[in-house]
């Protein structure tokens, strides 16, 4: 399935941390790309949370004394606030009004609401149509659930030849919103694609798709022994408006996981600017708090950090999070540039080993069949010498592509045959 | 009493590292503040030091062969060297001149001499009145005593939370000289007045009161044991002459010593110059030896270095060590900003913790009642996300602030509140 | 014998990496300066190489039907490229060719080609007389010897206080070539009799005259017990040109391998360039390669590394490895600089020493006999307070020279009197 068509698909879905929008997407997914979705039971604890009772709901509107339907929960799932609770009654317009939100801001958008934290009900709506609401008394009717279930987490692994491990992480908790996240879910979809495409990896690489915040938390307490593997990784978010390309760095701020990405900027010469890391925006804040300290980073277009950061929970799109971040925004030009520099990055990752020579003074290269004649070629012969001289343990490819400016794909096939020929072994 | 009232009190005491005008001196100061005077006993071995014998003196003059007294030590008690012998005698003129110093470059100051390591006596006059003497045979006498007795350190310590320590260090070994070292005594009764003054601390500060020199070798002797807790210091000294402010950075250059002390003048949007560490001026000498190796800096107006320190010997105030470094000089205005930045040194050291987070993933802040709406209150929002998020045990809350520019009053209060749910603990 | 002397002696020696005109070599050496010669058995494997047979050469020609020997070894110990096999036989022009070096570029040049991996043979000659041999049959003899014998090093050991060593290392293998490699050895000589001129010093000096690439590889093998003590060293060659002079920095870039040689430059007010290292050039390759990893650096008129690096097996001074580097191009001024510099790189490394002060506070210099009064001498008492101040095991002469622009022998000359008064330790 195309991008667009995976968009259109999943982007009527009423999706929440738990609850069958959420199973429709994982399985929509899986109809994609090999993907093991995983259940854990709701009412049990994670670290510091617990998971929540799962939460389906069948409809919702209010009700005029004149019996019309002024906001029907089928004309947007945003219409109603996650986690609302069952209700049904006839209320005033002032007990109403307690229970609805609207952006004063944006007079067309309906924003998009959770109440996972509190037990109580709420409308969303546009403020043009709360302006229309008259002052009478109003039908309500939400067909909600808290049910005991689970919560789902989709989840890919390529082994590599290394157990270390590099994680794309994206979120699919969101109802009808595109760019947030839908965007990153196309691209985790399109990323696992290219990596079935690809023949064995030197890394390990786990693609996840899991609700927002308590996702990582429950994935990452259930896999606590493979937390020393994880090198670092990408939030797959935001990827999908037509804003120039931002990268959010890593709280380590020059770890490889931002070197690789800033290389891959590079080399397919794309314009595009960095942010620092704050902890705040989506689940790099929980792979990087204190004790899993992760270097998680993320490409994004419009970013959830704004310029300026004196209200940091504001993003500068003002479509975020309102019912205006609709396929009307979705550029799959956009993008297919985000998934593109990725798919650079993971090849980067690659070519980025570090040798360690286990010779004493040079090899006898050409007792080895490893000789090169400069007259012959050149570039061969440059790539075997500087290779076999800085493979010191510490300095990897790309140091020594940066150093000499041999071609980084020339020096990883001469690295493969002196490994071939038991002179040289990989640092892990 | 007030700055100038104690430095009107102090300036004519007979001061020297021991005996009677050092220990009125620490007597005067145990009436202002809590003191703890300590005695130690002549001839005892310090290090690579040993007590000199207690020096006193009652008087001293030379007289003319008409009976006219033109050199008297009431007059000014720069007139003898210190721990000049007794001595009584008539001798000639080329006898005394042996036993003359003045200065040739400033004809009306009295020369500051000591003769702590020779066994011998001389005076001290203006170049005017050397010129005054004729060649004719004068009657000398010295009535000073080396006695058996006691070097004196006066000590004051608040205990803090944590056993680390931030010294303050001042010398109360000169006498009639007022910006070296009246001010830094006075600074020194007023720090520890603050300190008094405000609640629990979460360091440990001990404001010293002794003789340069054989002081802090002595009293780092007789407490080796507290050594591997002291942070590192202050020295105490020239703070009261109307030069611009000068921080003479610790032996580390960029220690937490240095960056507090920076940063103060920086808030209180002080101007000033900084220098370098060199191992001259005053006690910093010895904290910062070899094998103590302790971050000590000084923040004076005149520097001991001058700017060019092809001599660094000769500070760039004429009036170092003479009697010219009177009452006169002393700018309470000048030593009342010195005791300001110092204050407010005290403030950011002791909101630079280093927190370390407890838990895994972000806490759940609701749980624990920490957590803030952005729209309710966006400082105290931001605040509390870059607290947990930053809090991985290596960043400060300086370095927090740094990087969000949230007030650090602010991160210090939210940093409380997760310590008291246990969520964080301080790194020592 | 003075160096242009010793130059005339040394050119016309058919060198090769074993033989006759190698053992003639360091036997001539060893006339000027105390040597050790050591003996390696051809066959015997060290690391991943193997000693090849010891070649000679008596004589060699190319005879044209008319008798005539147009190439004649007995001109130009070029015209036989090193370890070619014996031969003799009368060929056609079209079979001669295969074994015929020219250079294209360089019409008048002979190029210096060598076989030691392959078992064939091959004349070398220039292309002018490439141009004049006619389609006819040739004699061909070559009467060379690959015998069973030795590969020879020339070893000279200073021993100094410590067991740190530094190394020199020439090669003596290429035959009649002047600054590639006659300037090294000459060069090595000319620091033996300075190391032999001079007192005993703090470092161990070790100088080696041996084949390219095997010699340093049979040597380290030989010694692997002392490699932990080499604090780095220098390959001397390419001493003897006009150019201005190079320093190619050691793989570790900012070592005292560097430092010192760079400070020795600025301090003779030297005119140079940097190059950074590249696993190409001499035997800084072997030192330098992964599992050893030393510093070694080079001082160099001409470069082996062309400022354009894209194909850096070709240097930018044309007569490089062809008979126009002979003794026309040596000049004995520009080899002397070179030679000065390393003199002056020695005694800098001399000077480079740590101290570790053993006294807690100041030491009572007065009591050990060290107090200088400022205004008796203000450059020693500079010198002392500085060294007492710094000494704390981190800080070198050339640190505290560089704080303090006190001169560095000055401060070696105080650092000598506080290590006889064990005051001080050096740190190794």
């Amino acid at each position: 399935m195309d991008m667009l068509r995976l968009a259109k698909k999943l982007f009527p879905i009423c999706r929440s941390i738990t609850g069958n929008g959420q199973l429709e997407t994982l399985e929509t997914i899986k109809m994609q790309i090999p993907l093991n979705i995983l259940e854990y039971e709701t009412g049990e604890e994670y670290y510091d949370w617990k998971i929540p009772l799962e939460w389906n709901i069948n409809g919702a509107y209010i009700q005029t004394e004149s019996g019309e339907k002024i906001v029907d929960f089928k004309n947007s799932n945003l219409h109603v606030a996650g986690y609302s609770v069952p209700y049904e009654g006839t209320i005033s317009f002032e007990e109403l009004k307690k229970h609805i939100h609207f952006r004063e801001d944006l007079p067309e958008a309906i924003p998009y609401v959770t109440y996972y934290h509190k037990s109580d009900w709420a409308f969303c709506m546009s403020k043009n149509q709360f302006d229309k609401l008259r002052r009478e008394r109003y039908t309500v009717k939400i067909e909600s659930s808290l049910t005991n279930g689970y919560l789902r987490i989709g989840e890919y692994l390529k082994k590599g030849k290394s157990k270390k491990e590099i994680w794309f992480s994206t979120y699919t908790c969101h109802p009808s919103l595109c760019n947030d996240n839908l965007s990153g879910i196309i691209a985790g979809v399109e990323l696992v694609k290219y990596l079935e495409s690809i023949g064995e990896t030197k890394y390990s690489y786990r693609v996840l798709f899991l609700p927002e915040t308590i996702g990582p938390i429950v994935y990452l307490n259930e896999h606590q022994n493979i937390i020393d593997n994880i090198l670092g990784g990408y939030v797959l978010t935001h990827c999908g408006d037509k804003a120039p390309l931002t990268y959010k760095k890593s709280i380590a701020e020059n770890h490889d996981i931002d070197n690789m990405l800033l290389r891959s900027l590079e080399r397919l010469g794309k314009q595009y600017s960095v942010q620092p890391y704050l902890p705040l925006g989506s689940d790099e804040r929980q792979y990087s708090s204190p004790r899993f300290n992760l270097a998680f980073g993320s490409l994004m277009r419009s970013s959830h950090t704004p310029k300026d950061i004196s209200n940091p929970f504001q993003p500068d799109w003002k479509e975020y999070h309102t019912s205006l971040d609709n396929l009307d925004l979705l550029s799959i030009e956009s993008l297919t540039e985000v998934i593109e520099v990725y798919i650079e990055c993971i090849r980067n990752h690659e070519l980025n080993a570090i040798y360690k020579g286990l010779y004493y003074g040079e090899p006898m290269l050409s007792k080895h069949g490893l000789y090169v004649d400069p007259t012959d070629d050149l570039e061969t012969a440059k790539a075997v010498f500087y290779f076999q001289g800085f493979s010191n343990g510490t300095t990897s490819l790309w140091d020594i592509h940066d150093k000499t400016k041999v071609d980084i794909n020339l020096l990883a096939e001469v690295a493969s045959k002196f490994e071939a020929c038991e002179l040289v072994e990989i640092v892990d």
